[in-house]
């Protein structure tokens, strides 16, 4: 930690931060410049007690942080992309995995419809929500064990691999036994009690980056879940809230390039939740591909007019089929590949 | 809701989103005008299919929902001001109540003496953290049970009334059996599993506002509350996550006034959390009071430059008694007593 | 500044870092910590040249300021507020201000009865748009010179101030002919041309904060015109842009507190623009005076549903003479008076 | 317009609003809803009064805006994607054109060697600023006329196309003496006396989009433009200001997307300023690219860590002439060649 001193403050004031960073166990070295002083606070800050409470003391301007606040998944703890596997799928990496299906599951014949429609184009994971976070208490709120249900069946019937929503710590064990990813939504980015459930069953975890988290704070949530035993995270920007009203979210396509940066975890992009807007997701399913994301979760219903939730930022079968044709020149430009 | 239709749009192309109107269960009436066509679709909005998927037929522009979705919580459904009793407490109406105490309950000695501190100020609630949501996995989660008892305890010898967050619907039964009002963080307020179990509990909830959740989104969320049972919410703004950085959050005190204009819910102000900064929380406590907040929860330490979790925005009891001294010329200006 | 190293950067890649800050005119001090190598640049950061230019290279993870950049506008520079005189009417210090009138000047009739009104209800100085800065292209963008024309005849019946927006470089010398106080608008918060132009015509200057200025880049807009030879500057809050859409902006009160704090500037609080819904005025009056603004500036208008600009924001008379009204007490708790 | 009307108004109240619809010169049509009553004003939104106004009533709930603001720009007054000719070189439909030079002119070697170097990589625009916009008074301002002396020096050796921004309405004329492209920068967005005046020369115009500009307000910018006469524009999508702090701005991808789709007008990325990182800047290009973008205007400098503004997000002649051998697959797959 650095400790920025006011300017023109007296040494004894001075002498009395070196003091109080030294009872809370580092080693304080001051460095009196021409305009201000600043106190290098060193150990390591993960371990030591936070010295951001010094802010309190009048004749201190600031503390800045020195230190990056995650280490499990961090670029520096595991240079190479980490590869998760969801039951035989690879994703990360050289690995480009496409996500698909409808928002919520609603029967039976839209899910086996669409699943059949996602697999046909390429997809290799089929998402649907049983458990639905909605806004308002009187909306669909999902079909719950039933869609859990459903969503087993046309796994069977398809070989897709599963990712659905789980919503409460309670429900981590029979999501768990019926899903192969375990998708935290953006809603409970910061929920960790619930992530700390489910990292313990083992499963792989689609971490959604919070609507208002910045991307440590999203680093911070993985490491969470890392720190608690499972190392298959896959990272999904989602789109964060901002000013604009045009679409839903402002996909962070940025975020992406960011996170590989930082992280060694794989990084999936949601652009029907990241725009809301079902015509933009094509282009927006490009730039992902464009960015070295890993994969691409993608909302696609047999008739997004009628949808039970959110249909307007759900694609029909054509529109998806069309969209993952066109994706091969972007993948082969960034050396990956479905 | 009203659906607009694109200009120039042919007839017949009307008649499908009409068609599709009727479909979903409204009643569709279209009004052609000199520009553009749009419909007008009746019916009960909370109780159809909304209409917002039909953003995805390409002749329609835009779909504008015209109700409030929230009806519990509304002031047209109970114009007077909902008064919670908190074990004896009133809070609302022109009772104006002070919520005081550490970040984080740490020990006994800490907790009992700023209880007595807080209650010797004029504060009527002990709140203490002990179970905390930290950003980072490496930071003091506080100290659970034990920190509930401590609460307890300090209850016990002050007569203070206790407010503690709980972070998991595990949890609720045991916070409940030692809290009087069960905190909801902000970064579980669209966690409805856990709105609803804590509902349930039928204990007083104080329900902050989301780090980027709108007033309208927030009122849905203590409409989760109401509508599970449990009519003894009270509104928490807590600043709202900004561009400005100088503070930590963007205390929106515009949202207490629509909050009180919307809702009938009592509305507490928190100016810790709110900016982050403890030598602005002596202001923010006179703009909340003065906007005709129901109350204040505000931070309190004995050595706020050692506290276990941000320090940097607790007063010390020096400050917290200045800040008491000062409030009752605003809440007589606005007709409400502490 | 501060340059912080990457972990486990070999020591000539630091060296090179080293000679960087030397050659770039600073005094480089290296401080080895046990995680993390950080230099302190020592020199002053305002004459030199910036080293945030350094985070291109590779081994550095992070460059972080130290000193303030602005230096006139601080309090540091002039511990004592400053009060400004507009024609002989002060603000700042004990003086609170209010400044009210319509959003455009429209007519004799319009302009002269809410001259009187405001007048009669408190107000000292006028306020009304000449030059509207308007979004769209098609919008009225006021009466220009014949709405000058009409403030100075307002001031001439009334003995009102004037204050006025002044959009352009060329308008500055005739506006500052017929206006007491020059408004700089939040969409030219930062066009530093005006800023300049405005500080030489010596008037006294409303400066409004920007859409989405941080409290420091509003500060250093205020730093242009004093360090351009004008002290006169009354800083305006207006609201800032977020993702809330109730209001349509958030009045950002903490940062009439932090703006307080660190300069000694009066700052005016406008809670039209605040939150553009006339029925939450009010309330936000209150707030600003509790919280030490130095004044206020308030939309008026004989007939909002009529206005010819932003009517949804304007008060009418017998509201406006409410609120003045109500502020006295929450005036006379913070030592100030109008 | 569609104006909402309170749930139980009685009649008499919504007569009241229905005569002031008429009276503000449209149409008024009732409809009477099961909920509540929604009144449709009939006629073009853009040539009469507001009704936003109305939301002063009392019993009005709120008034929505059914037709687009802008008419020039949109897709629907020209369905065709616009081409602008930069003396020659043609930017939009399937001419992808990158402009790219340092951010400041610095000197007459440092510009010439960034032209050459550019020239070789491909760029057939120079961007190079030389009225610099600068947040504090005590930054480098640019070179001002020396700077147009040089950008001209630099067309004359290499042939490249100019491109820097105007600050001013008083340099307009000779800015537009020396460049053939003027630049409005974010900051200006919404100077509209200078988009007007910039309009007014006639030259081609690229068009940053403001810091907090909504998708909207930055079509209708443009839109100033055009109905100034002048149909050259480029608008620029260069980031907004969200809460994220890892980067200076996000980047708004999207807004390519939507931009492209409501109006026919080219548009340009610029990463450097989108992201304020230069180990980012190589990543945007390629999304930009597979999304469409028209365009890339880069900060390229000889020596990035000693450039006397923004070094950290300008990158080197090797970097530069990397990414853009990069591009060309991204190209093809959209149809678009350098």
């Amino acid at each position: 930690m650095i400790i920025v001193i006011k300017p023109n403050t007296p040494r004894e004031q001075i002498d009395a931060v070196i003091a109080e960073v030294a009872k809370l166990g580092y080693e304080a070295r001051p460095i009196f410049g021409t305009e201000q002083t600043v106190i290098a606070a060193i150990g390591d800050e993960r371990t030591h007690h936070t010295l951001e409470s010094l802010n309190v003391l009048p004749q201190v301007q600031q503390v800045m942080p020195v230190q990056r606040r995650y280490k499990l998944v961090s670029r520096e703890s595991h240079p190479c992309d980490s590869v998760v596997n969801v039951d035989g799928v690879r994703v990360g990496g050289t690995h480009f995995v496409v996500m698909a299906g409808p928002c919520s599951v609603e029967s039976e014949e839209q899910l086996l419809a669409t699943a059949r429609a996602v697999k046909a184009a390429g997809a290799v994971i089929l998402r649907g929500g049983a458990y639905k976070p909605r806004t308002s208490p009187y909306e669909f709120q999902g079909l719950g064990k039933e869609g859990l249900r459903l969503l087993q069946l046309a796994k069977k019937e398809t070989g897709l691999k599963i990712v659905t929503e789980v919503l409460s710590e309670r429900d981590v064990e029979h999501v768990a036994a019926s899903a192969d990813v375990l998708q935290i939504g953006a809603r409970n980015a910061q929920n960790f009690q619930l992530l700390i459930e489910a990292a313990r069953s083992g499963k792989p975890i689609l971490l959604k980056r919070g609507l208002s988290q910045k991307i440590e704070e999203w680093l911070l949530s993985a490491e969470y879940i890392l720190a608690n035993g499972n190392p298959n995270v896959m990272l999904c920007e989602r789109g964060i809230r901002t000013f604009e009203s045009y679409t839903r979210n402002t996909l962070d396509l940025s975020a992406v390039a960011v996170a590989k940066m930082e992280s060694h975890l794989p990084v999936i992009v949601d652009p029907s939740q990241g725009c809301g807007v079902a015509r933009l997701v094509r282009m927006l399913c490009r730039g992902a591909a464009a960015m070295e994301a890993d994969g691409l979760i993608i909302e696609v219903h047999p008739n997004p007019a009628e949808a039970m939730s959110d249909g307007q930022q759900q694609v029909d079968f054509n529109a998806f089929r069309q969209l993952m044709q066109e994706l091969p020149p972007f993948l082969k430009a960034v050396g990956k590949a479905m």
